[in-house]
C-alpha cells in the first residue's frame, strides 16, 4: 500500500512534538534556514496565512481600522521611555550597530512590537480631540530573540498585525479593547474552527506596559493551551511617558487612552495541533488553501482528464479547488498525499463514474465516503463545508470540555494536572506567590480570569485563602 | 478665499523638490520619524499601496505566482556567495551584531534583497525538473543604507515585493523575466496611469549579479526618469555557487535558470510627480483611497445629510466614497482640501440641488465643472473616472513626447540636457567609458536601450565610433 507519508509521520500519541514537527516539514507549510530560529514559510503555508488577513482585515475595516507602517528600526531611547515595556522586551531583541560601513552612534532595535515609534509619532500627529480616535494598524514582522525556538510556535522572526489605537476617554478605549477581543475569537472560531476562552490575564501575564490585557486562549490536542491573540488597554502608561497629549472639548490639555491588540503566524500552529491526526494535517475549510481536490481515476484513459477540467471550471467559482494529475503517482498515493495535506474533500473520478455522472466523495474529517451525483454536486459541496466546519469545532469543543477538570485543593490540582493533561479551573486569592507556586509544582500557568466565571469554591486553590476569582490554568505554548 | 493649503505648498515650477516633500507631508501620505531615513506610511499613503498590492498580486497569481515568505536576516557568509551581488549590497547593509543579550558569533545583515537566502533554500528543495518552475513571491520590507533618502523615492527601508523564480530551460527563465516586465508595465500604465519605456539595462546599469535587467522608466513632471520597476534574468549566476541542480530529464544534474523582479513603494513617488500640480496631489481613479469625496452644502439644513448618505450608500457598491461632513469647516475649505489630496472627482450637493434632484460634479484633473442628474450619476461617474484616467495618462504621454529629444553629437547632447531636461534618444557604441564621460559631462545616465528602436545615427553620441544601439538617457531619481 502507498502510505509511506502516514508512515514517515511520528505516531501523535508517541511523540506530540515531533508529529507536530514531521506535519510542518512533510505538509511543506514551513522549513528551517540558514538564519537560525526563523523558518521559511512556503507556499502551502503562505497560503493559510493570506486566508487569515483576509479574513481578519475585512473584519477590521468594518470596525473602522486603517492600515499604516512604521520603520523595522527603533533607537534605543525610544524603547526606553517605558520603564516596564523596555523590562519586557529590552532582552530579547536583536541589535543594528553597524550600517553603511559604519558603526551607529545609537543602536537600533528590530522592532519586537512598535508600541514606542508609533506613539512617538502619534503625539506629533495629535493636536485636538477632534482628530481623535486613531485607529490603525500593520501587517508586518517582528523579531523576538528566543532561546527556544519551534515552528510558528516560536519563531524569531514571526508575522503579525499590530492595531495601535489612541482615544478621547477611557471608556473608548476600553470598547476598542474588548472589541478587537471578540474580532479574535471571531477568526479563531468561525474561521479556524477553535473554541476559545475569553478572559482577562493576570498581572503577571499581562503585556509589559499594559493595565490589563485580554486574551482568546484555545486547547490543542495534547491538553496545551495557545494563547491565540491578545487585546491590551495602556490607559495612559503610554501617552504620558510619550506625550500624546491633545486639547479637549474644554480647551485643556489631556493625555489620550491607548490600546494595541495582535494576531499572529502563531495560529497556523494552533491549526495544526488543534485539529491534525495520525494522518496529517486537517485544515478547516474556510482556511484551506485547497478546499478540493480532485483526483482523476485512470487518467489516460479517454475523456477522463476533460471532464476533471470540466468539473474544475465548474466548481471553482465557489471554492478552491485542484486536480492532482501527476502521471508519476498513483491514485492510492495521492489520497494519502491529499490526507497528509489536509485538504477538506476529495473527489475521486475515473471512467465507470463519468458514465453514470456521479463520482465519490471522501471527507478529511470523518474519513466517510460517498458517491454523489454530478449535478447536485456543487449544492452539496456548499451544505458540507459548512458541515465540516462545525464538525471540526464540536469535535475541538468536546475535547476542550473532557480536559478541562475542577480543583478545590493543591493536591487535587496536582495530581489533576498529571493525569489528565487539560485545563484546571480553580479559584485564585490575587496573589502571584500563588500563581508561582502553582507553576513550580505543577508546570500549569494562569491561561485567564474567564469573562465566564463560575464558584469552584470560595478559598484560593494554593494558599486557602479567601478566594472569588476562578482562573484557568493549564501547561502553555 | 479658503486656500491656506494652495499657499502652504510651494510652487512647482519655483522648487519641484520641496513641492515634493510638502506634498507628501501635506496630504498626509508619509512622515519623517526618529528612525533617520525610514518613514512612517500614514493611512492615505497606505491605502494606495494597497491598492497597488491588490491589482498587482492578482496579476501575479494569474500568471502563476505563489506567495511565501522568508527571513529578514542573512548571514554574513550566504551574503558573500555571489561575487557581483555582495560587492554591489554589502556597502548599503544594516548589521545585527548582538541579539538576546550576547554579541553574535556571525553579523546577520538585514536584507537588501533576497536572492542569497532564497538561493539557499531552492537548492535545498529542487530534487527534480518535475518539481520546476518554482515561482515564489514575497510583500516584504528590505533596508539599503543610503546616505541621502527621500520619502518613497530613496527611504531606507521601504516596501516592495520580490519575485523569485527557477527553471528547467534557459527559454523558460527568459519568457518568465519579460512576462513579469510586461505585468509591471500593466501596473504603470492602466493602474497608475503612467506610460513607460521598456528595454534592457546596459551592462553597467544592471542589478548586481544579473545576466540582464528589464526595466520600464517613466518620465516625471520635471522630465527626470523614474525607473517604475525592474527584472531580471539571472541565467545559472546565482544557481551555480549555490548550487540549485536538479536531476534532468535524462538523469543527469543540471543547474536551474533564475529570475527575480520587484516593485516598491518608489511608485507612490512616481504618482505624486508624474500627476501632482500646483493644488497639490492628484490621484488616477483606480488606485485614489477615495475616489469621490462628497461635500454637503449648508449641511445644518434639514435633509441635506441625509440626502448626502442616501447618495454615498448607492454610489458605494462601485466607488469608494467618503463624505466630508466636517462642521468645523466651511465648503470653501473642504473643496481646496480634497484637491490637495488629489481626490478625483467632488460632488457638491445643497439644498437647492437636492430640490431640483441634481448635484454639481468637478473633476480633479481638468477642475472641469458640471451640473449632473442624480438619477443619472452613477451612470455618468462609470464613464468619468475611466475618462479621467485616460487623460492623466494622455497628459504624461504629451509630456514624455514633448521632453523626448535626440542628439548626435556630445555637444547637442549636452545642449539639449540643459535647456530641455528630459529624455534623450542617442546611439552608443556599448562602451562603459562612454557613459560614464556622458555622465561627467551632462549628468544623465543610460535608462536603457528601448525594445523600441530608432536609427538616429550610425555613431556614438560620444565617441564617434560605430553604433547600431539607441539609448534613451536622462537624469534619474
Amino acid at each position: 500500500m502507498d502510505n509511506d507519508f502516514v508512515k514517515e509521520i511520528t505516531n501523535i500519541d508517541e511523540d506530540f512534538a515531533q508529529w507536530y514537527t514531521d506535519i510542518v516539514l512533510k505538509a511543506e507549510l514551513a522549513d528551517y534556514t540558514d538564519t537560525k530560529g526563523c523558518i521559511a514559510i512556503r507556499p502551502y503555508g503562505y497560503a493559510i496565512w493570506e486566508n487569515i488577513q483576509n479574513y481578519t482585515d475585512k473584519k477590521f475595516k468594518e470596525t473602522g481600522v486603517e492600515n499604516v507602517n512604521f520603520p523595522v528600526l527603533i533607537p534605543e531611547s525610544l524603547l526606553e521611555k517605558e520603564k516596564d515595556h523596555v523590562e519586557g522586551f529590552a532582552p530579547e531583541v536583536a541589535w543594528v550597530t553597524e550600517a553603511g560601513g559604519e558603526k551607529l552612534e545609537e543602536r537600533l532595535c528590530i522592532r519586537p512590537t512598535s508600541e514606542t515609534i508609533i506613539s512617538t509619532m502619534y503625539s506629533r500627529w495629535l493636536k485636538s480631540w477632534r482628530d481623535l480616535p486613531f485607529v490603525y494598524n500593520q501587517w508586518c514582522n517582528v523579531l523576538r530573540w528566543e532561546k527556544e525556538t519551534r515552528p510558528f510556535l516560536r519563531s524569531r522572526e514571526f508575522l503579525w498585525q499590530e492595531g495601535h489605537t489612541i482615544h478621547e476617554t477611557e471608556k473608548e478605549a476600553m470598547d476598542r479593547t474588548l472589541m478587537m477581543q471578540e474580532v479574535y475569537a471571531d477568526v479563531t472560531e468561525n474561521l479556524l474552527a477553535i473554541p476559545v476562552i475569553k478572559g482577562i490575564k493576570t498581572e503577571s501575564e499581562k503585556f509589559a506596559g499594559a493595565v490589563a490585557t485580554y486574551t482568546v486562549e484555545s486547547m490543542m490536542r495534547d491538553g496545551r493551551a495557545l494563547q491565540s491573540a491578545t487585546s491590551h488597554y495602556f490607559g495612559q502608561n503610554f501617552s504620558k511617558p510619550f506625550e500624546i497629549k491633545f486639547q479637549d472639548r474644554d480647551g485643556k490639555d489631556a493625555y489620550a487612552y491607548q490600546t494595541s491588540w495582535g494576531l499572529s503566524t502563531r495560529l497556523i500552529g494552533a491549526i495544526i495541533m488543534a485539529h491534525g491526526d495520525n494522518r496529517g494535517l486537517k485544515l478547516p475549510p474556510k482556511v484551506a488553501p485547497i478546499q478540493i481536490v480532485i483526483v482523476p481515476i485512470a487518467q489516460h484513459k479517454e475523456g477522463v482528464l476533460e471532464k476533471v477540467e470540466e468539473l474544475k471550471l465548474n466548481l471553482s467559482n465557489k471554492f478552491r479547488v485542484k486536480i492532482d494529475d501527476r502521471d508519476k503517482y498513483s491514485p492510492g498515493y495521492k489520497f494519502n498525499y491529499w490526507e497528509m495535506k489536509g485538504v477538506p474533500v476529495r473527489l475521486e473520478i475515473g471512467p465507470r463514474d463519468i458514465e453514470n455522472g456521479e463520482c465519490i466523495l471522501v471527507r478529511r474529517d470523518t474519513g466517510e465516503k460517498e458517491t454523489v451525483k454530478l449535478d447536485s454536486l456543487e449544492e452539496k459541496l456548499d451544505v458540507l463545508l459548512e458541515n465540516i466546519h462545525e464538525n471540526m469545532f464540536k469535535e475541538c469543543k468536546k475535547r476542550l470540555e473532557e480536559k478541562t477538570s475542577t480543583a478545590v485543593t493543591l493536591d487535587e490540582f496536582k495530581n489533576t494536572m498529571e493525569t489528565n493533561q487539560g485545563f484546571i479551573k480553580a479559584m485564585w486569592c490575587g496573589d502571584a506567590a500563588c500563581e508561582d507556586k502553582i507553576r513550580e509544582l505543577t508546570g500549569a500557568k494562569s491561561r485567564c480570569m474567564p469573562f465566564e466565571q463560575e464558584k469552584i469554591s470560595d478559598k484560593c486553590v494554593c494558599c486557602g485563602k479567601p478566594a472569588d476569582k476562578m482562573v484557568v490554568w493549564g501547561k502553555q505554548y
